[in-house]
């Protein structure tokens, strides 16, 4: 059997995020109402085996998923 | 009030996924045990107003946040 690791990746606070401020600026150029920011982030999912735990999936972000100079993540488990 | 209306876009099944594919070989090349696939998604965080529904972000979605040909979309709205 196998389950899906969600691994979220985004940008700290505080972190600049240019990618999202031209989306927002995109959105609004197209007259889009009601939008007051843009973050963008990343959505890793991996299909790993049953045995596969958080401990291990937090092992993957720290050392290649993700940048945790400037992002955190999020560990989530779907069946 | 605002809310936060998150953005999945993820590859639709059948598209080639490169990024996932050199991640996925990364994560092996590194001894992590247990990973059978890795695909790479987008994840957009919109802080809205309270008055933005789901209509209105599918709407951008279609013509900007997303490119349909290749990738779908999953919208949810969290306070």
């Amino acid at each position: 059997m196998a389950k899906k690791a969600i691994v979220n990746i985004y940008l700290k606070n505080g972190v600049l995020d240019p990618q999202g401020k031209a989306t927002h600026h995109a959105l609004e150029a197209m007259d889009f109402q009601g939008v007051n920011d843009v973050r963008m982030g990343k959505q890793i999912v991996l299909d790993v085996e049953d045995g596969v735990d958080e401990e291990q999936v937090k092992q993957m972000c720290e050392t290649l998923l993700a940048n945790t100079v400037i992002e955190d993540y999020a560990i989530k488990f779907e069946q």
